[in-house]
């Protein structure tokens, strides 16, 4: 199985604390990784086919901090379509003027949507026919960029169209907003004032956000397994869709 | 003005050699860099806003060795557009199930085209427009990928269209062809057999291409000004649109 990484931040935040813990998880998940950070209504999008642990692409996200507050990862270990650039998450469109970025954790099984429309998948995954879709249906029921609170109510009638079909764990974002939803697995947690230190799981690692922050910054992460042993990561229930907004769980 | 670099080849090439003549030239064109290299269907999309000198981002393509049969890069000088990450080339679009990476160096004068399909603007450039607009027009001349040379007629139809508002030098791949179009300069070569020795014009840097290369390898490469002084570059004409494909200038 795949593991997502997502960060929403109130403040152009660094990943680099995270991502290292997150990277350290890429021998299970060898197929692949890739990185989104939307920086205003731009994107960069870093992708390679090789593992997370000896990726040169993954070596400068974890060198060089770039800030961002929108943030979606993705480690692959794959179950259906090749090891290729093209099946590597995540996946960016362009919809209403805006870039999305999505990345999934899960397998469908036999799912073969109807796409009629303007988003057609490169690759051959079960994921990106997923994203397309959504895509798709998000276009045919906003003629424009809607609210965050609408978009949020229309992905709830669409992503358990695609749920039914399999294990369906994925991070979506705008660069506005960041949605999360678990089918098995997903643990959040909002790191805001008071900032302690936080050791990494997978590593000997820790950090002083103190040290890193101001008081008024606010950021959630959103994992598929807790990244740290000393902060209270909340798990999704099976089914739940959340949105987050600057940091704040807004629905 | 920007400017541009595109290669196409027969055998997946690294770029560290051109890309290191061509961002030195970034001191005059600091507002920003791109470069794109596809792999198979799959395409490496790396954009800052910082100059190509001392960006990060550029220095990882200076150093690592991508290899790609597409490339296309571009180092930007604001004419239009904030210097943000949203208005840095390329920009890339998907259509029918392939990506399309597209660059442009010019300026396009009251250029406001009927966007009213399913490609829109994220950032607000004249060139970002011209690539919707291209986009827009090329999914509705052609139900599904038609062949490169179906695609380069329509292309010859449509740019001019474009290229009565100002100058439109432009690259455009999708992963199998690059097409180029010179507005006002544009120079190309292809590297075959027998490869030579080249210094580059802007650095003192030369390389052995007989050394790097097999007796099959053949890379086009197109480019704002020439980027050797020992090889024998041939300029573009105003208004004319050529494809490479394998290295080979097919149309």
């Amino acid at each position: 199985m795949c593991q997502l990484l997502g960060l929403n931040a109130n403040t152009p935040t660094d990943v680099m604390f995270s991502f290292t813990g997150f990277s350290s998880r890429a021998e299970e998940h060898k197929d692949g990784f890739g990185v989104a950070f939307f920086e205003g209504a731009g994107v960069r999008l870093f992708v390679d086919a090789q593992s997370a642990r000896c990726s040169p692409v993954a070596e400068i996200v974890r060198r060089y901090p770039i800030k961002s507050t929108n943030i979606v990862a993705h480690i692959r270990k794959a179950t259906q379509g090749r090891v290729a650039l093209e099946n590597t998450h995540p996946f960016e469109r362009e919809l209403w003027g805006r870039y999305w970025v999505y990345a999934h954790n899960g397998d469908l099984k036999d799912y073969a949507p109807r796409l009629h429309a303007s988003f057609r998948p490169v690759g051959d995954t079960d994921s990106e026919r997923a994203f397309c879709w959504l895509m798709q249906e998000l276009a045919k029921a906003h003629a424009a960029l809607p609210g965050v609170a609408e978009l949020t109510a229309t992905l709830r009638e669409l992503v358990p169209q695609i749920a039914r079909h399999g294990s369906f764990n994925f991070m979506l974002s705008n660069g506005e907003a960041l949605w999360a939803h678990c089918s098995t697995k997903l643990y959040w947690l909002v790191r805001q004032h008071p900032f302690r230190t936080a050791r990494l799981a997978d590593d000997e690692l820790s950090v002083d956000f103190a040290r890193h922050t101001t008081l008024s910054d606010r950021v959630a992460v959103i994992v598929t397994e807790p990244l740290t042993r000393d902060e209270a990561w909340a798990a999704f229930a099976p089914g739940e869709l959340r949105a987050f907004v600057d940091g704040v769980l807004v629905d």
